[in-house]
């Protein structure tokens, strides 16, 4: 953590301060190296999407051992929960950067300290939905080898037929037949579905087309993966990177089938749960931004003094546009983290519902500052820097997907405007009892 | 203070949130209803420079009176200050910023709040360095007038004929002779030196010009406004403001002659004085920024809401880009505010020169935020945004002026990739040893 | 004219050619050394508004003696005009921008060279509507003096009251009673009107406010500036700059009557006529930004290569990020110059009303570009950039002015963005056929 | 081509004009459906490296009958060429980008037209260097097959050991033993050297590393693909993209022995071929960027009015966001047009080396403002508009690439910055004589 932030660490807590340090040292210690390991046991061609590296595996127990292991799932949840805040558990998530040394051929993600912890999305969000709404059953059936990383998940939401941006739009169609729901759509981006582990869906559909609040026709089912009428089309590509073995796919059901225990929270109820969701998930992609933009600055600063990389008699940290553009990265990253933490904090406070301000906040400005900053760590970096030999155009990928992932940046921000707007009326109406009182003074001269 | 910050105002002490609030009204209830009057108390033409309303006298003691006096000199100033925190003055300062309604031929300064409240630039500088580095004699003769508001006071330091950006530059010549140093060359932009209050002048000047270190040329002698041989030749404008009755003027010293006691701290101690001088001041600037900003976004939501001024049908408040200029602004504000209050309570913690970085961070991210969001709210606002019917241009051009004022963007920028440059080596290093850790890894395979 | 042009001074004939080096000999060499004998000329405090400087006149003689005059009335305008296309007027026009050493006291606008040509603002807009739509009555009392550069006139549209950007919105009444009509209503912003030659305005105002066609509401009418009723009332500021003598004021209309022949075209015509009126004018505004463009980058380059303004052991060309400043700001001059060109020219080809796309694309980006070059060029002047001391603040402001004159840039681009998406049908038509044909081959194979 | 362009389809030669219209006709109506064929064609796997899909052959025998072939070659070149000035290429290159529908797995490139054409990149500048500075037998040997779409070429110039930005860094062997050159270094980002048409080398290296004229030090010699010693490891990837079949391909040379007869033009001659090289070739990477500027603006407007994506009760194209993005993304295409155009007619009069200025002004912005049109193109796809169902994705990391290739940014901007500041002296000279005859004037009033 940047010793400039607002939030100290020494002012947390002493045993989130050892958990912090834990996190750190098994990050840059142990995730890290072996990162080209596990790009050394992934499968060729076809086999890149069967083969999950053993390394892997082997993280995920160190992890577990340590203690470092589902911090996600922050006091809300009881029991299931590690009992973070939302800003302790930020300033985790930041520091689960991995794919530093990144040498290895069209991977373009790699999540090795998010999933060695068990903290990797959709997962996470896919727990929540568990912890806060699932029925015993639900969560013995699926939260508790969820929890215990036996397992992946992935939630299907977004479709190809329609501006899934407005997720009123989203039509997939949920048709009860007595005992069961039939289930009917075509889906895409659904993150993780290409995984061999996965074996659960989370389905957003219509159940009530004709509902006339368009906020309660959609409904969320419970989808096993190996469910008859379920096709995993192709993966996405995003840009050329496939994310191999996770894939965004997509899928298309038809006449799939699942009993009607397999609701999640009841028919009609599929916003309530999606809105729930979505908050403190929006929080942690943003500190893993600011983890990845302060990587790129790092490896920036590491190639610009680099000696064997002078152009026209100068090392690159000689030239004044570079170190313009050191300092102008310097201090947004530094911005946008004071505005995740503050939203962190805020949720913490009063909830995510009563963040949804700050929330749009800091979901609108890290993606694209993390943009920024890694073009310019890349273009300091001559070709390699968007080649595979450096994670920066992995992670430039990564935020430009964070534009449209949970809201794309118009929505946030005409809903974050509009929330502005209404305080115009108060302000209006201090502006006249202002200018009433001068001139009153005035009249008096 | 808006809500979303990191620092609550609930989280200090109960003592200041009443001070907080105390000012909050004096500013919104007394300073900002006084402007008209102070508008219509000035002088015409010449006499601009010559009456000093006198409703600014009233208001000051009305401050006084409430304890909202000196606030900005802090614990580090023993019994001269109010003994404020940077965080707690640096909120405080945030409030002071009149100029709301705005209506009076050609002044685009209204300082009304701060110099009510003994708070205005230069003299707040000033006292710090008569406080921090005065003889008891300086003090006695200088220091408590200024204290008590009975006059004003100039830093004389840039100068046209050099590049003053870098401070080595300033050629004013300082030469003793017997019991007198006898002073020569030319000054401009000294705020506050068209005041007719204007009672002292500080003037930074070679009195070593051949001393081989360049940051020991330069003394600062205490120069009475008043001493023979001073011309103040003209205002210079910002854009078309001369900023009457204070002005930022050119001045001319040829032979003037002060006494040797005049020097401050000694003879090529100037630089000395000028850094410790700084710090705080860019803080308390930027807060400023900060409440203009907040202000012209409220003028903006007041402005876009206002019934009669619909286009093509719609009130302005629902065209897209009109939103999307309110909620960047809404960020772009508060990611500021954020990096001001880090700098602020850094400087509490470890002293301004620790903080020199955080300091830089704000002086060059503040200012341009500034720019920005007032462009827009003038933009909302048609041709008046450009007039003396809305505080916005004397906004802008404050905000521009600050882009230069205590060292331009380019050399804060400077400084700041360089201290960035600084952590190349330890990087590296750590990179090296997750290099060699992973290739042992894989060569185990 | 800058040699990467796509129009070669080379390909027009040697008639301009001639025409083009006599503007430019009596810009550099009679209307730039003038400057500081206006300045002197200029009266003080009330004076501003009521002494012309002798040397206007002086540079009159001159300019039309060499046939430098009336250039901006072009072959649409038979015997009236000097012959020349839009694109011939747009590269003189270029040239008029003097205000190059600009060493007196708040003088905003120094429209010299353009006023000593009687090619300046509001003048060349007011004589086009005089003589396409003017009776030869109206010619012979008002347009003859105007070409003569006798007087001077004002055009009467933007109101206070509403939001002018939307023209359906003014709202001064125009009653006819008996052979009279009576204008009641208040204007800003209506430049020229300061100036003592000022003799006639052009009013805009509602006729027949309850016709249901939003664009025949309107009427023009020639009012006399000596007519009973009006109070102008003051000059509006432009951040600052009153630009005396001309001034931008705001006036009362109070039940000013003037007799039925002074309708400009018929009742409800109004809109017709300024729409007629605002092409050729904008591009000439754009010619005139990329030639303070092209200044503002030439005084930075002195500046920048001036010996006594080092800083940290450097010239200030040597520090990169100058350097870079200056290649941008030669990039987006040179494409900004091209557009205006273009737009030019295609009034020449098809007439402003064809080339309203084109026009819109130029009015929009010249004068942000011309805001952007400028300032780059004021923060390589250090403080000097912001004051009377160099032309570079009433450029910018003048730039800044530009973004609301004659339609906001929202207006323009919500224009050119709809003009757009008017192909879009073709498009996806287009798309659709090529889609079927690749169907047919793959299915082929 | 636009027909808001300075220069008019209409003001070339008829004959130019049909060829023109038959180039459009191809593209649009073969090359465009014929893509899915391609992609239908394509191998798997390691098969993608293999097999060239022979629709392309198919392509290239009818652009050939058309007479559209080898059209990159102007009049400089001789009989080699087909005669077209740099202006008419241009206009040609505009019109040669396909991906318009883009369906398939993992292809990040289509160059069918271009390939068709015979015009693609690398092949064209190395047929340029044969043609320009190639022996007869070289010609033979090499120039004829690659004229006549036999055998295809690399020029090996990058490496990643060195910071290749700055040419002279590039540090492989060539050292003459007796009648052979032995060749010993480490290329990257070798273009098409995947493809296995690809026949010869291009390599640039170090013949002469003491001498003291470091643009003297470099030969280019000629390398069959087929010589012993030569070792492809690996494609790069662009962003996850790796270009197969053609590839940008690390390669290692360790003891590659060719005769001397392979070396162009004579040792230590090697920097002066490759700047003979570059300058017409990044004029049509730079009007291939405007071509594909343009589909990026027609897919969106196609998008933004599809009505099955309506987000909150509209049209993508009624937000007034999506609006300006389209008008912004017009104007920044067509200024980028005319600055390519202005560059192309540069050369066409006075040849490469005198076009520098115009060249680098092009380069550098172009580039730039493909990526921005393509990112609001992206954006408002949606999720697709970063997918492989798209060309959007490739248009974005190809304009990335080009932000090194050929020279990164800041070496073209520093270039055109130092070029304008040579113009500082002559400037400063004239203001002085017109500060002297202004000084005059006021001194005899």
């Amino acid at each position: 953590m940047a010793t400039n932030s607002l939030i100290d660490l020494k002012s947390l807590s002493p045993k989130f301060q050892d958990l912090y340090a834990k996190a750190k040292d098994f990050v840059e210690n142990d995730c890290i190296p072996a990162e080209k390991v596990f790009a050394a046991q992934m499968g060729q061609n076809e086999n890149r999407w069967k083969i999950i590296p053993p390394v892997l595996e082997e993280l995920k127990t160190k992890a577990r051992s340590l203690g470092l292991w589902n911090l996600f799932l922050g006091r809300d949840y009881g029991t299931f929960g590690a009992g973070l805040t939302n800003v302790e558990y930020g300033l985790i998530a930041e520091l689960t950067v991995t794919t530093y040394i990144y040498i290895f051929y069209n991977v373009g993600r790699s999540s090795l300290a998010p999933e060695a912890m068990n903290c990797s999305a959709p997962d996470t969000g896919n727990m929540e939905v568990f912890a806060k709404y699932g029925t015993k059953a639900q969560q013995e059936r699926w939260l508790k080898p969820l929890l215990n990383g036996k397992i992946r998940s992935a939630f299907a939401m977004t479709e190809p037929a329609v501006a899934s941006s407005d997720a009123t739009n989203i039509e997939t169609n949920i048709r009860r037949e007595g005992n069961e729901y039939v289930i009917n759509g075509r889906k895409w981006w659904i993150s993780g579905a290409g995984d061999p582990r996965c074996a659960v869906y989370l389905v957003m559909g219509k159940s009530d087309p004709d509902n006339s609040n368009r906020h309660k026709q959609q409904s969320l089912v419970i989808v096993p993966a190996d469910t008859l009428g379920i096709d995993v089309v192709r993966p996405m590509q995003v840009f050329g990177f496939d994310d191999a073995p996770e894939g965004h796919c997509e899928i298309v059901f038809k006449d799939v089938r699942v009993p009607v225990e397999n609701i999640i929270l009841g028919e009609g109820r599929g916003f309530e749960v999606i809105q729930g969701r979505l908050g403190p998930g929006r929080i942690h992609h943003c500190m893993r931004c600011i983890g990845k933009a302060e990587r790129a600055l790092e490896l920036m600063l590491a190639r610009v003094t680099d000696p064997s990389k002078r152009t026209f008699g100068k090392s690159l940290s000689e030239h004044g546009t570079i170190v313009a553009d050191i300092a102008n990265s310097r201090i947004e990253i530094d911005q946008s983290r004071f505005l995740v933490l503050s939203a962190a904090r805020k949720i913490d406070q009063v909830g995510a519902k009563g963040a949804k301000k700050e929330i749009s906040m800091a979901k609108i400005a890290v993606p694209n500052m993390l943009l920024t900053v890694v073009d310019r760590a890349m273009q300091a970096h001559g070709a390699a820097g968007i080649s595979q030999d450096t994670p920066l155009a992995g992670f430039f990928v990564r935020a430009r997907t964070l534009r449209y992932a949970d809201g794309p940046d118009e929505v946030h921000r005409n809903q974050l405007g509009n929330n502005e707007l209404r305080r115009a009326a108060e302000i209006v109406e201090r502006m006249k009892m202002q200018k009433a009182k001068s001139d009153a003074l005035v009249a008096k001269l």
